[in-house]
C-alpha cells in the first residue's frame, strides 16, 4: 500500500467492509486487492514474540519460531524500571518487526485479584498505578519499533475459570478506580495501536459487545482512537460487537460473522456506518504498519539474550537475607539442590510462550561463577508433587541432605510445576508442592545455612519462611533467568526488585476468597476497592512480605519528606542515601492517605515510585511528582472522579510496611455542592447555607419537643431524624411546617445555589 | 363492625379506597364511617408495648403507656427456645389487647451482618434459622391473642446509616439464603397478618415500590395472604407502591398520597383494581381485629414480670467460667462495681422504647439473694466513656478497687452507655468505653476473682476476656433483667443460653467490614453468603466465642449420632447426658456441610436446634429434623431452590466450633440437567451422555494435534479447551468441525435429553 493509494472504508463494498473486521485465519487480517489492501499480522507475545511455524494449526497454539524468552509481567514488573520495561518491549518490537509481525499481543495489565489466578505471571501488579506505568512502558518499546501494541485484556478479566463467560460484577468504584484505572493510563499516554477486549463479561455484558466499555470509556472519555480487536473467541454476537465498537474479530470466522454484517445492514437492523467505521480503524491499522521502516535482520541473538539477563537480574526479589548470608563467597562450597536448578522454569504456559532462542540454567551458570565445590542433587522430580513417599523420593532427598551437610551453603530451587499454573485455568492453592517441603525440611535440618530460591508465576504461601535465612524470589525470569540467579547469589548484580504483589500468609486472607472465583456464570468482586496491599492493610492483616517489600545488599536511608502542592500536582522531595558498603539501586515508593476523607478509602494508595541507583555513601534528592487527578475517587452520584479537599497523608516508603517518612499537605479539591432536593435529609437542609438557618430554629423545637417523649436520648434522636429524607419526614402528620413549605424552601435553596454558582 | 355488614373494597368509592390505604395519624388507620369500617391501631414494641400516650406527638417517639418490658430480641434470641418466645409473645399480645392495639409492630429478624448496626438489638441472630424460628415463635404468640404481628423490616435492612435511601446491593444467593430466608420461614409457619416493608432499596428498588419483593416473592412464592405496610415515613412513591403491593402507608400523609391514587386512576396511569386490592387487604385487617375477643385487663403486672424474669433468665448467656467461680456462694463477701449495677440498660432506644411497668436493678436482686457482705462501687459514670482521666474518675476507681480488694469476689458491671446505640444511626467501633476497661484492669489486679457482667445491645470486643475467670453476657434483658442475673450469679437459674451472634476478636475480622455502612447510597453486600460464623469458619478465623457457644453450671456428654434421610426429611437422634451435678438445658445444634458441593458453601450451616433440660445424671434422646428443601442453595441458572444431591456431613455440636460428632449420609437431590446449548462449554459437550462419545473421538485428535505444538502441557490445554463454549470453538478456523456441524449436535442433544425426560 503506497501513500498515494491509500484507500478508505468508503471505496469498499459492503461486502469488503464487512470482510476487513474479521480475520482471514489464525494470525492475519484480510486483504482486499482490488483496492490495494494488504493483510497484516497479529501474533502472541507480552514478553516475547510467539509467531507460529506454518499455518497448519487449527488452536493457535502450535510450535513457533524462536525468539528471545524475556522474563514474563510477574518479574519484569517487580523491577518498578520503567526504563528497562521499555527497552524490553523496543527489543520485542524489533524481533517482531524482523519477522514482519505488524501488532505483538500485549501487554497484559490486568490487575492480580486473586493469587490463584491462573495468568497471574502474565500481569504486573495487584496495584493499578504499577500495572499502568509499567504498561505504558511497554507500549512505548514496543511501538518505538514501528510494531503496533495490543493491551489487553480489556476489562476486569482477572480470572480464567469460565473466562469466556463468566461475569465480572463489579462496582462503579472498584472498576474505575482498581480495574480500568491501569488501561486508563496506559491509552492516555501511550497511544497504543491496539486495544484487546476481553473474553468475560462485566456485570453482565460481553466485553466485545459492550458500547459502555468500549466506546464511552475508552474512545469518548479517554480519547483512544486506535483499534479493538477481540481476545481470540471471545466474540459471541458479532453485529452488538460492531455496535458496540469491536472493531476486529479474531480469530477467523470463515465469512459467517462477516455475512451477519452485511444481512444486518441489509435488514436494516445494523447502521451500515458502524461496519465502515470498524473497517476503517482495520485499514488505519494496516497502513500504520505499513509505514514501519525496514528491519531485515537477523536478530543478534546474543544481545538480546544479554538483555534478558539485564532484565531477570532487575526482577529478582531478595525477599530475606538474614546474617548476610548473600551474597555467596565465591569460593565456598555449595551444594545446589532442587531440580529447577537443571530444569528451570522460566515462563508460563499459553498463548504467551516462547520457543526461546536459548535457555540458561541456574546450575550452570553457578557453575560457570563459583570458585569453590558445587554439588549438585536433584531432590525431587518435576512431576512428583503430593504424592506419598516413594523409595525413589526418599533416595532424591537422601543424597540433598547428604549434599548439603557437606556444603558451606545449600541453595535451594523450589518452585511450582509448569502443569500447576497456565493461561485457561486457576490454581485451587498456593501452597509449593508437598514433596518440595519436605525435601526443604530435611535440608535446612542438614545445614541450617540454606537458601531457597523460588520460581513460580503465581504467588506461593512461605510457611518454612522461618527457618531459612534467605529467600530469593525468582518469579519467572525467561531464558536467561539462570544466569540472572547466578549474577544475584554471587553478588555480580545487588538485587533491587520489590513485590508488586503482597506475598499473604494464608489462602484464606486473601481479598477474594470466597468470592473466587465464582458460581453460575458470576463472579462478585465484593472486596471492592480493597485488593491487594489495600485489603491487607485496610484488615490489619499480618503478611509474609508486603507490597513494595525488596532487599539489597546495601542499605539505604531517607531524609526527611518535603511536599508541596500547586494547581496541576503534589511534588514530592526526599533524600536517599545509600549507606552501605556497594552501589545499588532504591526503589521509592510514595503512598498517600486522607485520614479525615468522606468516601472509603484504603488506608495508604500507592501514587508514584522512583528508582534511584546509587554509589556506596552517595546521596540523591528523590523527586516524585503526582498529578492531582491521580488523587481522585470516583464518584458514584456524580458519575465521575472527584479530587477531595483537605488533608493528606504522604507516605514516603521502602515498602507499602516501612514507611520512612510522612508530611501532611493540604489539597484544594473539586467542587462537591450537591443541590438539595426532597431527596436530601434533613442534614443535609439543617446545613444549606441559605435555608438552613430558616429551617433550624422550628427543627430545634420539633426535636425538643419529641426528645421530652424519652423514646430516645436527644443526641440519638438528632442523628435519626437527621437523616430522613426531607420530602418523606414532611409528609408526616402533626408537624408544624406543610409539605408545601418544605417545597418552598427547596425551590429557595436553589434559587441561592444559582445565584452563587 | 358486625359479619351481617361486611363491607368490601367494592361498596366504597375509589376516594374513599384510597383513603384506606393510608393512616390516619401516627398510629391509626382511617374509618369509613358510611360502610362502617372503624378504625384500628397499631403500635411499636417487639419486645413490650409502646403506645403513645395523647395524640400530640409529631415524630411517633413521645411519652408511652406503661408497659412490660421484656428482654429485646438480641436477650430472648439466645434463649434458643421457641416455646419461651411464644410465651412473650402471647404476653406482649395480651398487653396490646388490654390497650385495644390491632397489630403490633413486630417482631424484627433482620440478620445481624455486621456488629456495628445500630438496630441489632432489636434482631434475633447472624443466622437466617435461628431468626426464622424465633421470628415465628412470636408471631404465633403475638396472633395467639387474636392480635395481629407485623413481621419487620422486610427486607435487607441491616444498617441504620442512610436507611431510608440507601441501596443494599446483594446477590441474589445471599438475598434469598440469607436475608430472605427467615422472612420466608415466618410467612409460611406462622402467618403473620402484616409484614412491614422496609426503608431501604435493594438493588436499587425501594422496598416500598419493589414488585419483585412484595407481589412476586411474598405473596406468590412465599403465599402471603396479609397485609403489607409501610414502616413509617418508608413511601417515596405512593402509586409505584400500590402497584408493587404495598397496602397501607404509615403514618397519614395528610390526604397527599390518597389523593395522588386518585389522581393516576382518574387519569389511567393506574389501575383502580390495585387501589380496590390494597383497601380490601386493609379492610381484611380491620375484621380480623375486630373479631378479637375481649381483653378487658387489667394487665397481670406481678405474672408478667415475673414472665420477663424468667425469660431475662433463660437469656444470659455465661460466656466462660473458670474454676467454676459461678455460681456465686450465697455467702460470699461481694464487691458490685459498676453503674449499671444500680442504674441498669436494659433495651434499646428508638421506637422500640418501651416506658416499663416495674425495673429492677441487678445491685438490689443481689442485695435480696446474698448472704454476705455486699458492698457497691459505681467505678465510672454513664455520662463518661472515653475521655481523660479526671480527679472524679480516678476516685471513683480507687474507690471500686477498695471495695474489691476487700471482697471474697467483685463483680463488675460493664456495658454501652444508652447514647451509643440506638434506631437510627450506627456504631463505628465494638469497645467499651476506655473508662471502664481501665477500671476492670484495676479491679482485676486488686482481686483476680473478677467476675464481669456485660449489658449492650451490639457486640463488643472482649480483650480482657483472659484476664478474668468469668464472664457473663447479659445483653440488654429487660425490666427483670436486674434479677435474672441475680439469679444467675447465685445459682437460682443454671444459665442455658447460647450465643446467637459470633463474639469476633477485632472489628476488621468481620464479614461486612470495609462494606459498611457503605458510600454514595450504595452498601455492597460483597461477603455474599459469607455472613457472621459463615463467614469466620471460610477464613478460619480465631474468634472471642463461636456463634452457639453458652456455658452451664452443669455439663453434657454427647453420644454418638445417628442419621436418616427419607423423601422428605433429614432425621437425626442424638443422646446427650447431664454429666454434672444440678438440673440444666442444653441447646443441642445440628450444621451440614457439603464435602464435594459444587457450588461455594459456608463450611457449616445450621440446619436445627433443640433444647432439652435433664436433671443431674439424666439422659435423654433429642431428635432434630430438617427438611430437605431447607438444605437446598439459590441456583441461580434456574432462579429457584435447589438441594444439591450427594453426601452431607452431619455435625451434631454444642457450638458452631464444639462440634461433637459426626454423621454422614446421602442425600438424593433435585434434578439439575441443564440442555446443551451453543454457549455450553466443551467440557460439558463432551460428558453428554449421547453426543459426547461422538464427540469425543475427533476432540482427542484435535488436542493432540495441538499439544504437539508445545504452548501447553496437554493437561493444561485439555481444561483451557474444555472452558470454551462450543459455539466460539466453533468458529475457530481450521477445525476439522464446522459450526453447522456443531449445532447438529446440539440439536442431537436436545432431541436426545426430551426422549430421556
Amino acid at each position: 500500500m503506497t501513500p498515494q493509494s491509500r484507500p478508505s472504508a468508503s471505496d469498499l463494498t459492503i461486502q469488503e467492509s464487512a470482510s476487513l473486521t474479521s480475520g482471514a485465519d489464525f494470525w492475519t487480517t484480510k486483504a482486499v486487492p482490488r483496492v490495494g489492501i494488504p493483510s497484516i499480522m497479529l501474533t502472541d507475545g507480552p514478553h516475547g514474540l510467539r509467531k507460529q511455524v506454518g499455518a497448519t494449526d487449527h488452536l493457535g497454539l502450535g510450535a513457533s519460531v524462536p525468539a528471545t524468552c524475556f522474563p514474563p509481567a510477574v518479574a519484569l514488573g517487580s523491577s518498578f524500571d520503567e526504563d528497562l520495561v521499555e527497552r524490553v518491549g523496543a527489543a520485542l518490537g524489533l524481533e517482531a518487526a524482523i519477522e514482519d509481525v505488524a501488532v505483538v499481543l500485549g501487554p497484559g495489565i490486568n490487575i492480580k485479584r486473586s493469587p490463584l489466578c491462573g495468568r497471574n505471571f502474565e500481569y504486573y501488579s495487584e496495584d493499578p498505578l504499577v500495572s499502568g506505568v509499567l504498561g505504558a512502558a511497554a507500549v512505548r518499546g514496543i511501538q518505538s519499533r514501528g510494531v503496533g501494541a495490543s493491551l489487553k485484556h480489556f476489562a476486569a478479566n482477572n480470572q480464567e475459570t469460565d473466562r469466556l463467560r463468566v461475569s465480572a460484577d463489579v462496582d462503579p468504584r472498584p472498576l474505575r478506580e482498581i480495574y480500568l484505572r491501569g488501561f486508563h493510563r496506559v491509552v492516555t499516554e501511550a497511544r497504543p495501536w491496539t486495544v484487546m477486549c476481553s473474553y468475560n463479561r462485566i456485570n453482565g455484558v460481553y466485553a466485545s459487545e459492550d458500547p459502555w466499555l468500549l466506546t464511552r470509556v475508552l474512545r469518548d472519555e479517554w480519547g483512544f482512537e486506535g483499534l479493538v480487536v477481540s481476545d481470540w473467541g471471545a466474540v459471541e454476537d458479532r453485529v452488538a460487537g460492531v455496535v458496540a465498537g469491536l472493531d476486529l474479530e479474531m480469530p477467523a470466522s470463515g465469512g459467517r460473522t462477516d455475512a451477519q454484517l452485511v444481512a444486518a445492514v441489509e435488514d436494516g437492523t445494523l447502521d451500515e456506518a458502524a461496519v465502515r467505521l470498524a473497517a476503517s480503524r482495520v485499514i488505519d491499522l494496516v497502513e500504520r504498519a505499513d509505514r514501519r521502516p525496514a528491519a531485515p535482520g537477523p536478530l543478534d541473538v546474543d544481545a538480546h539474550h544479554a538483555l534478558a539477563r539485564e532484565a531477570a537480574g532487575r526482577s529478582i526479589v531478595l525477599l530475606k537475607n538474614d546474617g548476610a548470608v548473600l551474597p555467596l563467597p565465591r569460593d565456598a562450597s555449595l551444594a545446589v539442590i532442587g531440580a529447577f536448578a537443571a530444569e528451570p522454569r522460566y515462563q508460563g504456559a499459553g498463548s504467551s510462550l516462547i520457543n526461546p532462542t536459548r535457555l540458561d540454567t541456574a546450575l550452570e551458570e553457578i557453575l560457570a561463577l563459583a570458585e569453590g565445590d558445587v554439588v549438585y542433587a536433584a531432590g525431587f522430580t518435576l512431576d512428583g508433587g503430593d504424592e506419598d513417599d516413594t523409595p525413589d523420593a526418599a533416595a532424591l532427598v537422601a543424597e540433598a541432605v547428604e549434599a548439603a551437610a557437606a556444603a558451606d551453603t545449600a541453595v535451594v530451587f523450589l518452585g511450582l510445576p509448569a502443569a500447576t499454573e497456565s493461561e485457561g485455568f486457576d490454581r485451587d492453592h498456593i501452597d509449593l508442592p508437598a514433596d518440595q517441603s519436605a525435601l526443604l525440611a530435611a535440608v535446612v535440618e542438614a545445614n541450617p545455612r540454606t537458601v531457597v530460591v523460588l520460581s513460580h508465576g503465581g504467588v506461593v504461601a512461605l510457611p518454612f519462611r522461618d527457618d531459612v535465612p534467605a529467600i530469593v524470589e525468582g518469579w519467572l525470569l525467561g531464558q536467561a533467568g539462570g544466569g540472572a540467579t547466578a549474577d544475584v547469589l554471587f553478588g555480580v548484580v545487588n538485587p533491587s526488585a520489590k513485590l508488586t504483589e503482597t506475598i499473604p500468609l494464608r489462602l484464606e486472607d486473601t481479598a477474594a476468597f470466597g468470592n473466587f472465583p465464582g458460581e453460575f456464570g458470576h463472579v462478585r468482586y465484593g472486596e471492592g476497592i480493597l485488593v491487594g496491599y489495600r485489603w491487607f492493610d485496610a484488615r490489619s492483616l499480618p503478611v509474609a512480605y508486603p507490597f513494595g517489600h525488596g532487599l539489597s545488599y546495601t542499605s539505604f536511608a531517607y531524609g526527611p519528606p518535603a511536599a508541596s502542592v500547586d494547581g496541576e500536582a503534589l511534588r514530592v522531595t526526599v533524600t536517599v542515601t545509600n549507606t552501605g558498603g556497594r552501589a545499588g539501586r532504591e526503589v521509592v515508593q510514595l503512598y498517600t492517605a486522607v485520614p479525615a476523607s468522606t468516601v472509603p478509602r484504603a488506608p495508604r494508595e500507592l501514587r508514584a515510585f522512583a528508582g534511584v541507583t546509587l554509589e556506596a555513601g552517595e546521596s540523591r534528592e528523590v523527586e516524585l511528582t503526582v498529578p492531582l487527578g491521580d488523587l481522585a475517587h470516583w464518584d458514584l452520584r456524580r458519575d465521575r472522579w472527584i479530587v477531595e479537599g483537605g488533608e493528606y497523608r504522604v507516605d514516603v516508603a521502602a515498602s507499602s510496611r516501612d514507611v520512612r517518612g510522612s508530611v501532611t499537605v493540604t489539597v484544594v479539591g473539586d467542587e462537591v455542592v450537591l443541590p438539595l432536593t426532597m431527596a436530601s435529609s434533613v442534614a443535609d437542609l439543617l446545613s444549606h447555607p441559605v435555608v438552613g438557618p430558616i429551617v433550624q430554629e422550628a427543627m430545634a423545637g420539633l426535636l425538643d419537643g419529641a426528645g421530652a417523649g424519652a423514646a430516645m436520648p436527644d443526641d440519638a434522636l438528632q442523628k435519626m431524624m437527621g437523616s430522613f429524607p426531607i420530602g418523606r419526614l414532611a409528609g408526616f402528620p402533626g408537624l408544624p411546617v406543610t409539605f408545601e413549605q418544605i417545597e418552598q424552601l427547596v425551590a429557595m435553596a436553589g434559587a441561592a445555589d444559582e445565584a452563587d454558582g
